[in-house]
């Protein structure tokens, strides 16, 4: 069986943001996209301002894994993952919970982020 | 220091289903609360219909663990677990990321429950 198009593109999310590849987040996302990171703050639109946001991301040397299953559910995928900030030098880890929406071509066109500094720790 | 009331609330909703336990459930919501389980499907909306929804969980002799951290944000609590059904008699798997918003009461208004066939397994 194909793996369904929206865990792939999960997985692929995962991948780039650890290999700080800004071309294949790029590839991932409408271009008229939104972002809320984390949810409850300004929203940001717009393919351009979205790779200016993981810039910044990649800058702070940025890894992550998931932790578990991708949920879909309508055109919603939804997974839990882990990043780490700032290796060797003030590391932070953050557990959070993305949720991406599809449009039909499986591109995204929303990620809200679930995470507060409940959700931070250092190691 | 004190746990988030929130994190509390998911700790007791996971026990609440694992015991069968319909007074915890209802303590946990509030009156006018919704829920849209499998995200997609058609809401339930209020106590009455909430718990007889339970009820018909509970018929299925669910039980269920936390996966992963509660995730915070703004005023939702979104956490990944796996619920069974049906126990030694065509057991199910799923493995499911729930979404509360709450009220100020940290009472829950809305669950939304994200999973899909893709996330049911047999052991």
């Amino acid at each position: 069986m194909r793996k369904n198009p929206r865990i792939t593109a999960v997985e692929h999310y995962i991948q780039a943001l650890s290999a700080h590849d800004l071309a294949a987040i790029d590839n991932l996302f409408a271009d008229d996209a939104t972002i809320e990171d984390p949810v409850g703050s300004e929203l940001i639109t717009g393919k351009a301002a979205i790779l200016r946001f993981y810039e910044v991301g990649f800058s702070s040397g940025i890894s992550a894994r998931l932790e578990g299953a991708v949920r879909l559910a309508a055109n919603h995928a939804i997974f839990p993952f882990v990043v780490e900030l700032n290796p060797g030098n003030g590391e932070v880890r953050i557990e959070i919970i993305d949720q991406f929406t599809f449009n039909d071509d499986n591109k995204i066109t929303a990620m809200k982020a679930f995470w507060s500094e409940e959700n931070m720790s250092t190691p």
